[in-house]
């Protein structure tokens, strides 16, 4: 099939994601393949904006599949948010005579991207725009996966193994707050993987006395002298709920905010792989003349959706992973 | 619903993998929960042969989530291979009243399940058996995934990245040969991951000269100075292909085999999840009077299927992979 | 030479580092090859006073060099500072036949062990003590190093670099908090070690204008557009000193505190390898009937010190690896 | 003082070691602040005949600290052990107007510096060389420690931990080759640090009989069912010893053999810093006016040394070393 793209240029948004080197490089390399020409567009739309970016040949990618955050760095744009800010970045990409976009990054991101593409529609020209799920809060509703997750729930492990460590030598509780503001699968993944005394989420109203105290209290009795409560930044914030413990329960806990660490670090495995398929499936949808795309993982595969139609999915969160995770904690009698 | 089984073993069988100790925890915790008492089978099969046990409480798994290898240790075992040792097996099951067992392993060890689970049929007693999928090769047909695997990938890709520092300091090309001796999924995933030069696997029939030189002669017309071949153990060996290496291109590769390194580790984040509720539907699988299973993921959901049916089926080996691989990895022009 | 010495206690003290538990390992291991029994006692000198205690053998402390953390568990205990309190502590002695103790932690750990010494000689009695110096702040006067700084140090430039990735991206100030209440050794160390923009110490008075602001215009315009503040806990607090940044610089930096996690994690080979020798040196010592010693290194080698004097001991703060500090991270132009 | 040292060359030669580019960044950005210009010479003295160079600015060094290998390339140089290749190299630093050159790197590195400068003196040029000692087999005569060998034993360590984890569970026997082809510096103290039941090192006259048979028969005796015994490569084959163990213990042994991965990796906190510190010293004595110097440290301090007394002197292996080790894997009983 002859490709009718020529150009594309391809960008990373919003918040980084640990895996965003490796699909930018999957995005050059399957480019260069495929005869298409590759532009790095630097600091997400307002680069686009403000004419901020690179040519990219297969060698400018080198390098970078094992390294975090992102070699185009990314920011998060207001003006791109304006009709006249996509004006500005309009104007940029019918300089460099962009035939498609391959947007790395989030919701927000790819909202943009959309806007991006019918504004550009409206002045007669045409910009194929591609979405690639990049977050580590896992939280776009049309993708099980989004680069980046894994990364961080390896990382977020690492960290409270580490904090077991001290807690168990000092016999103390342990309150440690992950990232996931409107999300809880990083704190509800993370704490079936650490095996948390207790897990608060967004997705589920916390009650104090039955999710954290009767947790503690029957770790206790059950013979544990320490505790482990993972705490999503969207159900509460850490210093609090360890202030609440120890009023209630009378010890008195160390409370962690793991922070910007999580979205760092070398990317997994996993992260590496996804990002390089999603970053070829990207291209290859738009060589095959499939524009306005979002590339998901549905059941286990990589998947091209309808931009339109993805933006308006939702993704059920997985209660049974909490009757999981209160199962394994209840250490029994 | 009341559960008719009292009493279950739990074993890990066959070569060790990161998150067996998981999974056995996920057994031991939810079995508790279910008001089921746990045994813990020692060395595999040759520990129900042998009455090599211990009882195991809630506490019991208490700190192991984390820890590699298996608590309850590994074997194979020939004996129970024949008649006559299943039989000796089957006077521990009853002696020790054990209504079910659940088996973690691939599918040496499902298929020991099976036969034990017939002959003690045919005495008149009934003994329901469930296989949890654990095997850092990921070779086994009927789950999509199984336990250890992503850790040995996440292991592999560090010992890698290391390699590749010191490959690059000296311009010179790198053999690795990884495990998988009938498999190549964990040297596809990992050569994906790193950016290999090139990827040998069972699965493809290896043309040395297409495969191997003229990708590491594509490689340094493009301007690279160091390369690195990833084997599978099932392709070749690493010692033969760097002799090979060195005789038709000229250069001199270092050799490395990453061997059992690859089986141990601290199991990732998604290894320790996956093992937890694997261990917990295998258990809700007897407690509902579902026996004879293997618990799977399929299109990335954890499901229980009949165990016969699930030995009899196959994997296609993704296929696709291997072009994504090649298109990210040839830099272009 | 025959050891007078029959039979041994050894505890950890005060906050946990780790190599904690490679230390009790050596001291074990060192006392059974040298005929002398050994006998845990937990949770530091509360552990004495309430008799709890465990007896050990060779392969009590099997499988623990890699662990962090210490499996005597540790505690601060305010009864062993008054005479009473010792006064049941030694009861304990002189219950168990004790005629040496080895304390594993910090300043206050020697000097309770002193303070219990002389207590047991007014007595008529005779309990020889020995130190061995472990605290991740590395802050003992008597020893260049103690056991778990290094793990500390490392353990905090490998979450600095993941935050590096991120801040590199979103081209952001980081401003992070390690430990050290009373020394800036760790911080300096780390700051050194990551390149940091700034570090700010208890030793040294902290000028504002000087220290932070003005090394992070120069970065600035050398051409960087990120920048790492490292802080020791007893120089300030980060987030005052993001908010002050915010107020005299404009940006908008983003904080960490590292905490807890710093006490953590599986020792370095640097811990595991010094607190086996220490461990060995003060059973040696006890052993070759030299008491009240505290192990120290001093000029790279390990020796055993009176300990009254060793607690007399000052450490001079290298001032020195400011000025390098300083050099390294001044871009230049 | 006002420096005379206008321009010098840095690089790095002889195998990599992690740690060198921190050594490199502290040159560079020492000579930035002396008012001194750097230029690079890439794949060591052979880039100094080859005029293969880069000129090196503050920021050219930015984002290397925690990277391993060498931005600078390495390689050995048969042509500059002649007089003629020499020669070339000496019209280079003619040409660049080098006044001082510093090598990181091994003995050889020195010894080649040395070389150098006195044929540069009998043209009546003048050129100072100074060495920073880099190797992660830290087998240099004149300094108790060499770049890179913290990062390669915690490289060691962490890999046998994981191979620990499966032997144990398959109760196997493992042997396992470190790197040392004249120096068992790393395989004792990775020996020590990781528990092994036996270490072969090529400063001790090996009785297999006495240091390997035995001490697994001890240790089987004691209880233990698995087994590490560490051989550096120039104490013997891990094959051969595998074999041997297989043929005069009746157990089949696990060999690794963990080669170039030892050589990589992020240097960890120790190389970082005292490659810093050393890469400031060098420049500070090329400043000050002191010439043909190697820094080195010595009773854990940072010196420099006449280059050509310190290329006489030899370390003595501390054997005491060998008997913490026997006394601590000696389980008694």
């Amino acid at each position: 099939m002859s490709s009718q793209v020529k150009r594309i240029g391809v960008l990373t948004s919003g918040g980084d994601a640990p895996g965003m080197n490796a699909a930018v490089r999957g995005v050059v390399r399957t480019a260069v393949n495929q005869g298409i020409e590759c532009v790095g567009i630097r600091r997400g739309w307002s680069g686009l904006i403000n004419s901020d970016f690179v040519q990219l040949s297969g060698s400018s990618v080198s390098h970078i599949i094992d390294k975090g955050g992102t070699m185009l760095y990314t920011a998060r744009s207001l003006e791109f948010m304006q009709h006249e800010g996509r004006e500005k970045a309009i104007a940029t990409c019918k300089l460099l005579g962009l035939d498609g976009i391959v947007a790395i990054g989030g919701d927000g991101t790819f909202r943009g991207a959309l806007a991006l593409s019918r504004q550009i529609a409206e002045s007669g020209h045409k910009l194929e725009v591609v979405g690639i799920p990049a977050t580590i809060d896992n939280d776009i509703g049309c993708s099980h996966y989004t680069i980046g997750f894994d990364t961080a729930c390896n990382t977020a492990i690492e960290c409270i193994d580490k904090l077991r460590d001290t807690m168990q030598s000092h016999e103390r509780c342990s309150v440690v707050e992950v990232m996931g503001r409107h999300a809880g699968y990083l704190a509800l993944y993370v704490g079936i993987a650490v095996g948390a005394t207790a897990v608060l989420i967004p997705e589920r109203t916390v009650d104090f006395e039955r999710d954290v105290v009767e947790k503690i209290r029957r770790a206790r009795l059950a013979g544990s002298t320490h505790y482990m409560v993972v705490v999503a930044e969207g159900a509460g914030s850490a210093i609090e709920i360890g202030k609440r413990i120890h009023e209630e329960v009378g010890i008195d806990p160390r409370v962690t905010v793991l922070g910007h660490i999580q979205r760092g670090g070398s990317p997994s495995a996993r992260d590496r792989e996804t990002a390089s398929r999603m970053g070829y499936e990207a291209v290859m949808a738009l060589a095959q003349g499939r524009g306005n795309r979002i590339i998901a993982t549905r059941d286990g595969r990589i998947v091209d959706l309808d931009m339109e139609e993805a933006l308006a999915m939702t993704k059920e969160f997985d209660m049974d992973r909490y009757d999981v995770l209160e199962a394994l904690t209840n250490i029994g009698n």
